[in-house]
């Protein structure tokens, strides 16, 4: 084991701040660090927070951090933040809330931008994850910024999603990604106290039951659910499988982050979500197709990656010909392909 | 030439729209097609319409068929709707205004949905507009209902893209990701009748004003812009370049969709942006360019599809050994690329 993936294993902060940048820059010899400390890794609970922006996503997470922390729990969080120059004033202003841990030992805060290239983000998240895990922390929280398809494939990094909503933000429930309500594992309503908390409360009830009940209460004897974008078999009805504890229906919670009010109950509904995952059949085939997501997602980008610079030449080529209307892109893709397999 | 390749060519709608539907659908056998009408494409001007919901793209999209129609071009139309079930039904409204061409048989519209992987929207939309193109369409507009990363790639596929603006939606320009501010040949501050459309052309001003000239006037003498997602050397200063007409600074254009002021200018200004297109060398460089880069995305989904099947149960063994923790994915992915390319 090299001397940074030693320092990372045995808690030294300054190791694994570095080792972070090293992997979010993609520094030459990060792939190395990061296959030394996997074996130091899968001990952390990973947990996303997204929602629209408005939402008090930041002020949660700081609570969360408070919450865990008062449990002597270790916590890394990374901000995810893929947002224009343009409007990155606002979002650094409530990231600066959250230096006020910046002196506690025991909490580690860094923030990962966009990438230029599809995937990149979810892969940087992921891999500063597994530097959190090995580093020591008990929990990682993944903050996402927005609720783009980004962000949305970040939260997949996640083992439980929390997914953060406010009243009085417009058509909350009907102008969200329907991507993010089945990604959500426990909804939080934040800002409880205005006007309007409860109709949200209750359309997400709605949504939960119409995601999750429609296929089987429509007297299909056999169907299937989808949670945490996982379909989910329902053997012969949702009831009885509901009572086995198979099925995650994840829970509305009220909160008012700014006060602290509803932290407990949150924390409380994520750790019942991670004990589901270990504990069932259904959790561990979620954790399964998580993993087995990462390595397609990861083979994806090292292909491209090996083929891009295997093929510089070839690839300047066809395109010169496919200009000229010489070739067709379709072929020229074909002609590619095999170029690269015979290497 | 197959008898639809044939068919298409010559002009036959009903072949157009099978084929439409074929690549749409990717049905066996659509690549053969896309090849063999390859060599009858190239003649179409693709048109992108995008910007953020509510900014009255559907009804500029429908002043611009009419306008075209007026100067008895062909038009196609491509509607890409990466929308949710949930909010499906407000956008199917303002498609349903454009049923009103459909009588017209110069004018073609289609739509196309998300595709559940990467890219895929984008491959899509561009397939289809070879289709239209092939079918003897003069233009082919490619409308987007949103402004996320998934549109922001389907713009590529257009040769010009319009980003479509209204007063009164919010901090509009603030808002806007930042890379359709970069993907915008034309801006058009729709609604402009209304409060603040002054405002918001003043904002567009400045934004480009940053975006094209900020670099060459803070004293570098050389730099570069970047115009349509492509980067362009400015030596030695961007008014000698502008002044040779390199240089695309996008015209920033007020109207009113819903009563038809302001189109014919927009058309002025998109047929302005297709002659700088084929008459200058950036213009030919940045067409060079966006057609590498459509040999490149192909060549990557093509590798993705050819790798999974390929390599179906070498992933599962992998996946199974990674959560064992026998193996880290790093590792696991070297070795399955391997394995891909000895085949």
């Amino acid at each position: 084991m090299s001397q940074l993936a030693e320092r990372i294993v045995s808690g030294d902060a300054r190791a694994a701040a570095r080792a972070m940048r090293d992997v979010d820059d993609r520094i030459p010899g990060y792939l190395d660090l990061l296959k030394e400390i996997f074996p130091s890794t899968g001990r952390a609970t990973v947990v996303g927070v997204t929602g629209n922006p408005g939402a008090g996503k930041s002020t949660l997470t700081d609570r969360l951090i408070d919450a865990y922390r008062k449990q002597g729990k270790k916590v890394g969080v990374i901000c995810v933040d893929p947002t224009s120059p343009y409007s990155g004033g606002a979002i650094l202003g409530d990231r600066i809330r959250m230096t006020r841990h910046a002196s506690d030992a025991g909490v580690f805060i860094r923030s990962v931008a966009t990438r230029g290239h599809l995937g990149g983000l979810s892969r940087s998240a992921r891999d500063m994850v597994r530097v959190l895990d090995a580093y020591g922390c008990d929990v990682v929280i993944v903050e996402t910024v927005g609720v783009g398809q980004d962000e949305l494939e970040v939260t997949r990094t996640a083992h439980s999603t929390l997914v953060v909503m406010a009243p009085g933000l417009g058509d909350e429930v009907q102008a969200i990604k329907a991507g993010i309500l089945e990604t959500a594992d426990v909804f939080a309503v934040n800002k409880a106290d205005r006007d309007g908390a409860d109709s949200t409360v209750r359309d997400l009830e709605l949504m939960v039951a119409l995601g999750s009940e429609a296929l089987v209460a429509s007297g299909k004897r056999r169907g299937h659910v989808v949670h945490g974008g996982v379909k989910v078999d329902v053997v012969p009805t949702a009831e009885d499988a509901g009572a086995k504890g198979e099925i995650w229906m994840p829970p509305i919670l009220k909160c008012v982050a700014t006060r602290g009010e509803g932290i407990q109950e949150l924390v409380a509904a994520l750790d019942r979500h991670a004990a589901w995952l270990s504990g069932t059949t259904t959790g561990r085939a979620r954790r399964h197709l998580r993993l087995a997501e990462e390595v397609r997602e990861s083979l994806r980008e090292t292909l491209i990656d090996a083929a891009t610079s295997a093929l510089a030449s070839e690839l300047d080529d066809a395109v010169a010909q496919v200009e000229a209307r010489a070739l067709d892109p379709y072929t020229a893709t074909e002609r590619l392909l095999e170029a690269f397999r015979r290497r």
